[in-house]
C-alpha cells in the first residue's frame, strides 16, 4: 500500500494538478494506494520526504516528492504496466507536462484563482495570499478574477490548440488509450473543475469529450472528485 | 527517386516550414529525392496532385500534399526506418505538429514577415502582399515586423518553454536520436532564419544548442541552406 500525502481544501477537496497526476499514474500501474490530506501550511507532514511541495508519496520505508519523480519512481520500483514504454512515450509524457505547467496552467489560473481561494482552509489562506499575491501582485483575487475572465477564457481556449487538434484524430492524447500525457492535461481541469464552476470548454469542443472520457478512467476516479 | 514540389523564393532560398518537414522525412527515411522549386504563384505545378500548396511530392505515379501526409504516405510505402514507430510516437508527432502550426510558427511570423516579404520573389509579392496581409490587416510589413519586434521576441521565448523545459534533459525531443517532432520545430526555425538575420533564441538557451544540432543532421542539410 503506498501512502500519497495529497493536498486538500474545505470540505475535502483535493484539488491539486500535480497530486491529480500522480493518483492517475497509481490508477494506471494498478497499485493500492491511500491518501493522507495536506493543507498547504502542514509542510511537517511532508518534511520526512525533505519536500516542501505534495504531491510526495511513501512507499515502504521510500519518500519520493514531485509528480514526474514519483512516475519515474513506479516504473522502476513496478515494472509491470509502465507509464513509459519507450523513451518515445517517456519523451512525450515530459514534453505534455512541460506545456501544462508553463502553458495551460498559467492560462488557467488567473480564471479560477479567487473560487480556488474561496475554498483553501481558512488556516492555509493567509500563506495563500502571501504567496500567490506575490505572484499576482494583488489579494483581491475576486476582483483579478473578474477582471481574467473577460478575455482570458478566450486565450485559454487558444491554448489548448494542438490538443484539440490530435483530439479530433484520435480519443486520447496518448492514442486509444490514456497515458500519462493525458493525466498531465487532465490534472490542470481537475484542479479548476474542483476549485471553479467557471465554464471553462465548450460543450462541442473536442478537448470537452476528452475532458469526459478522462472523468470516467479508473472507475470515475476523477468524476467522484468533490468539485464546485 | 521522389520528387518534392518545395517552396522557392529569391536566389532559390527554400523558407518554407512545411517543406522542411517533408525533407526531413525523406532523409529519415534514407531515401532519395529531388526537388522542383515552386514559386507562391505557380500554382499549375502542383495541380496534378490536386494541391494548392507546398509541400507536394511525386512517388511514381502518386502524388501526396500536405506535410504530414507525405509522412504517413512515406511510413506506408517504405516501412523501413519508421518515421513513427509506435501509437505513442505518431500521438507524439501530431501534438507537437499542432504546437508548432498553432503557437510556435504564429509568434514567430509577425517578428520575420517583413524580411520574408523581401526575400520573395518578385512575381509572387503581390500574391504574398494580399495573402499576408488580408492575415495581419496591412502591408506594410516592415513597420508591422518592426513593432511586432518590440515586444514579440521576448513572447516567442516564452512560447518555447515547453521545449526548452525537455531539451534541458535530453539533446533531441524525441530522445536521443531526432524524430518527426525535432523536425516539424526545426522547419519554424529553417523558416525564421532563411528569412530573417534576426536572433530569435540566446547563446545559452538549450533550444539554441538543440537547434545547431538540427543544423548539423543528415550532412548538415539545414546548415547548407541559403539564409539571410
Amino acid at each position: 500500500m503506498i501512502t500519497l500525502y495529497d493536498l486538500v481544501a474545505q470540505d475535502d477537496r483535493r484539488p491539486s494538478p500535480f497530486c491529480w497526476r500522480a493518483k492517475f499514474s497509481l490508477e494506471h500501474k494498478g497499485l493500492k494506494w491511500t491518501t493522507v490530506p495536506v493543507g498547504f501550511t502542514e509542510k511537517d507532514k511532508i518534511s520526512f520526504a525533505d519536500s516542501q511541495l505534495v504531491p510526495v508519496i511513501k512507499d515502504g520505508e521510500t519518500g519520493v516528492k514531485d509528480s514526474w519523480a514519483i512516475a519515474l519512481h513506479l516504473d522502476e520500483a513496478y515494472p509491470d504496466k509502465p507509464l513509459f514504454k519507450s523513451e518515445m512515450a517517456l519523451s512525450y509524457a515530459r514534453f505534455v507536462s512541460g506545456w501544462v505547467d508553463t502553458a495551460v496552467q498559467p492560462a488557467m489560473f488567473p480564471l479560477v484563482v479567487g473560487d480556488l481561494y474561496s475554498i483553501v482552509r481558512p488556516v492555509d489562506q493567509p500563506y495563500f495570499a502571501e504567496t500567490r499575491g506575490k505572484r499576482l501582485g494583488t489579494t483581491d483575487f475576486m476582483s483579478f478574477q473578474a477582471k481574467a475572465r473577460e478575455k482570458g477564457v478566450a486565450a485559454f481556449r487558444a491554448v489548448l490548440e494542438p490538443a484539440r487538434r490530435i483530439l479530433r484524430e484520435q480519443p486520447f492524447l496518448s492514442g486509444n488509450q490514456a497515458a500519462y500525457p493525458d493525466y498531465a492535461l487532465a490534472g490542470a481541469f481537475l484542479w479548476g473543475g474542483i476549485a471553479s464552476p467557471l465554464v471553462l470548454l465548450e460543450a462541442d469542443d473536442p478537448v470537452h469529450a476528452w475532458r469526459e472520457r478522462m472523468l470516467d478512467l479508473y472507475e470515475g476516479l476523477g468524476r467522484k472528485a468533490k468539485a464546485a
